[in-house]
């Protein structure tokens, strides 16, 4: 019987127990310890890589080595090293499985729960000839409140009657809101307002607890992809503008009808939604076409955080919370960048830090640690698998990652849910793309080298490279990657990368610099660092200074949501940043078309990950 | 060629020629200057009396020295007394023609015109790429707000660019709630919400000129002529109250529409409505059936002041302005009370003063000096003119004065705009009981003496007293007064009388004691204090101390329209009043009973009134 052994994980402190001779992958499969594994235990993918800080394990693999090149000597693959003794590890954010993480697994991020809206339990006296006080006043008296919602009149009578006195007041930042029953309890919904996806995070607002997550596209995506284009359509007319403004709350109502089923309760008793986007999708929620935001000198229609009671707007939530949005900067830097900083704490930095949150338009801002820019570029929806041949959401079934072997002919991936393929997310996209840069199926500039791999062939003329057969997908039909889907995330990435390099430039800043480099995005799982790098996604940075938030925007929303100190740092940090207006950059437009080879046109800005991946390449055909 | 002399009237100052040996009333009419007089000059109303302050005038005639008995030596009838020198006159409050009598005429109370609502004249600089803040924030930051009303977002792009960035900002209390051209004017509404009657008044907040004034019979009345009825509809169902709701608010809609017609103005630009109406009235409003007001321990469903946006109660007003209510102080006193007190002042004496509101609801109100009480009684409409055979509201077409004379044959009267008549409304109703009294044609008891007068006639078995024959009037129908009107009369009079005594025992206080009776109330023309003494409506108090202050709950609603500061004295007027259920005070039905009589069982409480009344007769004899 084989040695009994322990691996103790940092910086959890948790421990597993495991067999001498076994990989680490089995000892932590078995118990239960999420790690990323797509090449099936290969020591192709690299994705299953753990610090070792202490103890022994079998000589690194040929397949090892190369990976130790890129990560460092202090990494082993879990799928190759065999425990040996006792031995104390740390699992990179990189490798722990990401699905479904939200606000409090992946923002640092601190904060007290206080959230606008609060329950109170009272135990009211009946009214009598001696005290025949109004029966609103009764309340308010008990709550200390002076504020009410006028709908509160048509009901408090009978409410407070039919409880016996016995009632739960609940109380929006001192406006009585509404009369329950003692066991009612109040919650709260936090969106992130894409302008592709939008996500939805239902909370307790008493515990703090999430109680559902959910996602969909955005239905105005059908008006047109990009925000330009969503504001051409509202701006045409008054009728056009109220259906789009219809589509992006029904959106938001069928996304709270399925949290609330979910979590079994009643979409009635959401009494705050907080809604974080860019400053067009904010618009547009609230009614304005942003017609002004589209040219020149780019007025947004207003940057204040807005509240209005949820039936205005015609919302599934309790008709007398709020809908809430926040602080926007201007009229391409909104909300949702507003909500990345906060929950990064980027604005706190006093040496130079940046942040890329990759959306359908994506924004950076880099803080030099004295001053804070931002910019905004159309990355358009390709990211988020919308516009992409097979690509789709990252939902269950999606392809999430991917890995190519060096014989460009077997390809690996892992789907979300580990069910049969129907489609690629973002995340999926990266990897493959970068893969097959790594693997030489397409060159520098993106073009795809006929001949090169059997899985490379011709549909309708066009060029596509296979991920998936016909006989692995649930739909039957090949999942591939056209050249076509190639070129739109060459732009995609070129926008956010030609961003980024214009503002470092605006500070004077060499990427060396950063001290931290903050990834958010709604879009698909968590993107690979490697892959982003490779592709020339995200700047040539060590991956251990990229700390990937997530979904920043849902995060943000969520903590201004548990959080009511937290509005008035929003607000601080809207009011900080300075806007750089790309379209005013004359060398934007040469930043731009340079970045979209795969990494750069300047292979001088990748030198640390072009190496690295000539290491890996080395390594393997050494091996 | 006769002398011409002068005729000065005081207090204002002003002063009127008159030529040597013409009445008084010839002079001053001539003039324009508007006295009552209803007997057509032939000295029985009494209604012309001026009060002589220097000047030589032809000797008092019979009738003039009757009605000096009843007024005072001083006191001559305008139609009886021939001017003979230049003279100095003043016209009692009850003599002055008091058609259209609105706020700045009757309501002594001064106030600084400080609106809720302000209009502020912008220029704004238009948007340049070194000034690109947002639209809504380059208004806020020009007024000085933070606050908005969110419906702004969804035109201020727009409304900015149409007017070139020259506009107009109207402020809710530091809430910008509309951009609108320069030349844009806001209004507002204050309304008396009465069970039986509403009546609008439209003000120019920008001046506090009054616009316009318009009433009708509120359109609930089909529900239930008193408040009891109507909370027994509304609670019936959800269904009922919403239609009792509907019905109200249709009633205010159509006076906003008309009061905007004849002022020539849009009702968009109507940004506050203040409604003052009883406990009641004011629930039903705002949505509630105030069923556990109806019964002990008599529990409004509120008191606190509300606003609530026009376009969340569906009224025909600017959709970003609001509809305020006026605190109420318990089921029974309302805010119609509250108005009453603020415009009169009730509340600041320091002497014992009384206050009566003749409405649906009879309100009674006396202040010690020390204490206020309060005591609400169901008077009916009839004093409205509701449910009377020929009752009608007091417009046009109206009898508003009736005298009869000694013959009990001859019938004088004056309808409203001196047309012939269609009805009779609430103050011709008590002139015409009054006069009935007085000449023998209906007893103590209320009961028609049969026989005494040929105008005593019987329709369909019931007796009545012909007011104008059908050849009189404009629809060729006679108009009289039935034996079940002065049932009806009697009732509501002596409900009043009877709270009004109440209270009086309450307070430990004599009639004598009171310096002034405030008499309040919507119906009709104003009543003639005399008839209403003679009746037993009012106490028995000398004329002079009996200010009759109009349409109080819409005086006092208009004064807190056009003026902010108020508000805050209407709530402390709430807080100081203690109220008295009539229903658990165990004399009150007898005190009722007693005071059905006319004017009273009891004949010591109106002496002065029936020995004038004595000499009046007696003087008419001997002359």
């Amino acid at each position: 019987m084989p040695r009994k052994l322990r691996v103790k994980i940092l910086p959890e402190g948790s421990s597993v127990e495991a067999e001498e001779g076994e990989t680490l992958l089995e000892a932590l499969q078995r118990s239960g310890v999420a790690l990323e594994n797509v090449c099936g235990g290969k020591g192709i993918c690299g994705k299953c890589a753990v610090k070792v800080l202490s103890g022994e394990l079998s000589e690194p693999t040929r397949a090892e080595i190369g990976w130790q090149k890129v990560l460092g000597e202090e990494y082993r693959l879990a799928c190759q090293a065999k425990i040996l003794s006792d031995i104390v590890i740390e699992i990179p954010y990189a490798s722990a499985k990401r699905r479904a993480k939200i606000l409090t697994e992946t923002a640092s991020r601190k904060f007290g729960l206080e959230p606008a809206v609060k329950v109170k339990l009272l135990n009211l006296s009946s009214p009598t000839l001696e005290d025949n006080r109004a029966d609103l006043e009764r309340l308010l008296d008990a709550i200390g409140a002076r504020s009410f919602d006028p709908k509160i009149i048509g009901y408090v009578s009978e409410a407070l009657r039919k409880l016996n006195f016995q009632v739960s007041a609940v109380v929006f930042d001192g406006e009585l809101v509404d009369v329950v029953s003692p066991e009612d309890r109040a919650f709260g919904a936090a969106f992130d307002v894409g302008t592709t996806t939008v996500v939805g995070y239902l909370y307790d607002l008493t515990s703090g607890k999430l109680l559902s997550v959910k996602a969909m596209y955005n239905k105005q995506i059908s008006y047109g992809e990009d925000v330009i284009s969503r504001i051409e359509f509202a701006s045409s007319s008054q009728e056009k503008l109220a259906e789009m403004q219809k589509a992006v709350i029904s959106t938001l109502n069928e996304l709270l009808e399925e949290m609330a089923k979910e979590a079994q309760i009643d979409v009635e008793r959401i009494y705050d939604v907080v809604c974080s986007g860019n400053s067009v999708m904010t618009g547009l929620l609230l009614g304005n076409s942003c017609a002004y935001a589209a040219k020149a000198p780019y007025t947004p229609p207003f940057t204040s955080p807005v509240k209005v009671k949820c039936r205005e707007l015609g919302l599934k939530a309790g008709a007398t919370g709020y809908l809430r949005t926040l602080p926007l900067v201007s009229a391409y830097i909104g909300g949702d960048v507003v909500a990345d900083i906060l929950v990064s704490e980027l604005h706190r930095y006093e040496e130079p830090v940046a942040l890329i949150d990759l959306g359908t338009n994506g924004e950076v801002v880099v803080n030099s640690g004295e001053e804070m820019v931002a910019a905004s570029c159309a990355a358009g929806p390709a990211l988020e698998g919308y516009g992409i041949r097979d690509g789709m959401r990252g939902v269950e079934g999606a392809i999430e990652s991917v890995t190519i072997a060096e014989d460009r002919e077997t390809v690996y991936y892992r789907t979300i849910g580990n069910v049969p393929p129907r489609g690629i997310c973002g995340s999926g996209i990266i990897d493959a793309l970068a893969w097959m840069r790594l693997r030489g199926i397409i060159d520098e500039s993106g073009r795809m080298k006929e001949g090169v791999s059997s899985r490379l062939t011709r549909e309708n003329g066009q060029l596509m490279f296979i991920i998936a057969e016909e006989e692995e997908t649930s739909t039957g039909r090949k999942i591939a990657i056209s050249q076509k889907d190639v070129r739109k995330i060459q732009l995609a990435k070129a926008a956010v990368l030609a961003a980024f390099l214009t503002l470092m430039r605006t500070l004077n800043l060499e990427i060396s610099e950063l001290r931290k480099l903050f990834v958010a995005g709604a879009f698909g799982n968590y993107i690979d660092p490697f892959s982003a790098k490779v592709l020339g996604l995200l700047p040539d940075i060590p991956s251990d200074r990229i700390v990937q938030i997530g979904n920043g925007s849902g995060a943000g929303a969520s903590a201004l949501l548990l959080s009511k100190e937290l509005w008035k740092e929003a607000e601080e940090i809207a009011r900080k940043i300075r806007v750089v207006e790309l379209n005013l950059v004359p060398s934007f437009r040469k930043d731009f078309i340079n970045a979209t080879f795969i990494p750069h046109r300047d292979k001088s800005l990748f030198q640390s990950t072009l190496s690295a991946v000539e290491k890996l390449s080395t390594a393997g055909k050494k091996g």
